[in-house]
């Protein structure tokens, strides 16, 4: 059994699952292997490394996997778009800013363009942009965010994007971390699911072990959405977004006292960094969403497709059978 | 058709849709209306007015409702416990505090004890007062809430009370008004919900016809979490609880503000008052969740529960059709 959506035959798959383009997390192997289970998986693109994104195309082989940028940080190095077209991704995926300045090249490119939204006016922005699938991201997800929660968000979008450009999709993000969330998802009107920090925690996935293990034991309560890692790694991300990641010792010290740490960045940068390359986790950031008390272990993606997509079957009939 | 769910057979009612208890707002009225619908009413105890509440208690005649309140107010007040318990409410639910002190004379007079809970620590200690239903509020609920998102929480409390509790369940609060919410909930593992703004915009409903207007015309994009109206009211809130409300002037003005808000509080009560006497909700406060998106009328509250049951009805078997 297998669910069939507006997503699948749109891209292609047989389960409406697709990978967070998580930087520097998801390579091109997690790609791969989700793609090979039945999913879509996108290289996380991040503030684009160039060099590090032809590997991880390479790392992917001729498997059928697309890309996310940090728009921002993009529109800061647009020809990096054409060289990651050149690896003819499936699907692009723009977050966080304009997609207008990159939209025609992408669909020009046969790539299909998927934009991530965190609110209303976003996603009418996307829409003129030409966007075939609206992720509709709430503000449990992991990493870099609004403050719009999933489950209301995600049905006021599928109204706002059928009324304005039917043959666009709305597929949810944020909080999604099994085949719950994915049934959820569906029934609030999404067409599929695009899941992070589940991912985060596989085999495949390109963060260090003692983070991964960090995320497994981790329990949703302990997670906050805060700019200080931002601030000290010397990202200047616009307003509002914030990025959501597991409380350690850092967010203890500095969370709250943004202009302190702003004030003496330079040392700080220095100690962070040591922290980063020592694997000090007390210290270094792990992006992750309020989901993780529902990541018990360290599958391999392949596994985690499987699951999300037998465990939605499984929760849409328990559900259906109440009817009466 | 109807949903049967074990939150129907507990509480013997036909739709698994409880009334959230809006504090000056869920009134007997609304609630009987509730009740009359095939959910359950709970009149909005809210800071505990013992005349408001009796009157309240007489406005529902002779239907089955419930009644909720502030824990920790109704710890300074405990005698009123006694005085609602009177009344024979089907359902007792507590949220902000410990129900420990009152859990024990709430179940000896056959009242059913439903805890409002935001994350695993207050789940804990809400089981181990003998809850029977716990309401796992996400932070897009309007009113006073927490940090923590419906979605992934929902499952998260699922587990943990199948694991800790079985004979107790789990009601998801937060971000749900219309149908696709109630089967998104029931997906994720909740036996019903509970449900607020959208009951605020109903015929029934004793908020201000501005305020109600002012709920149908807004978008979840303005909304926010925030104490001012706590301070400018008086209310000493213990932390982490914020409300969740429709931004407007006021907020403006004073929203990251607080301290300066709490230095000119007795001037400013003044004209928080005054704003209230008028309807002027430039400044009176509307508590109102992320799902004012999804609210676009103000029916009567009867209709509000057949058409969050027959939409739930629809979305659970559109999504189980999508099963190939």
């Amino acid at each position: 059994m297998t669910l069939r959506t507006r997503l699948t035959e749109k891209l292609g798959i047989a389960h409406p699952i697709l990978l967070a383009p998580m930087g520097g997390v998801a390579g091109g192997r997690l790609a791969a292997a989700v793609t090979d289970a039945g999913g879509l998986g996108l290289v996380g693109g991040g503030y684009g490394d160039a060099a590090w994104l032809d590997r991880e195309f390479e790392a992917a082989g001729n498997r059928r996997v697309g890309c996310g940028f940090i728009t921002w940080s993009l529109a800061k190095n647009p020809a990096l778009l054409d060289r990651v077209l050149a690896h003819t991704p499936a699907a692009l995926m723009l977050s966080f800013g304009d997609p207008a300045p990159f939209a025609d090249r992408i669909r020009a490119a046969g790539s299909v363009l998927i934009c991530q939204v965190q609110d209303r006016e976003q996603t009418l922005r996307a829409l003129d942009a030409g966007a075939e699938i609206i992720v509709a991201q709430g503000t449990e997800a992991g990493g870099h965010g609004g403050a719009r929660a999933t489950l209301p968000l995600v049905p006021a979008l599928v109204d706002l994007v059928a009324q304005r450009a039917p043959d666009a999709m709305v597929v949810a993000a944020g909080g999604i971390a099994d085949g719950r969330g994915l049934a959820a998802a569906l029934t609030l009107g999404a067409e599929g699911v695009l899941v992070g920090t589940r991912f985060y925690a596989s085999t495949e996935s390109l963060a260090h072990d003692l983070a991964k293990a960090r995320v497994v034991a981790a329990s949703g309560d302990g997670t906050l959405r805060t700019t200080i890692f931002d601030i000290v790694r010397g990202y200047d991300w616009p307003k509002p977004y914030t990025g959501r990641a597991l409380s350690n010792i850092f967010c203890g010290r500095w969370h709250g006292k943004e202009a302190d740490l702003a004030a003496r960045v330079t040392d700080e940068m220095k100690r962070y960094k040591a922290a980063v390359e020592a694997g000090d986790f007390s210290t270094a950031v792990i992006f992750a969403g309020e989901d993780v008390d529902l990541i018990d272990d360290l599958p391999p993606a392949a596994s985690i497709v499987a699951r999300l997509a037998q465990e939605a079957e499984r929760a849409l009939q328990s559900a259906a059978s109440r009817l009466t």
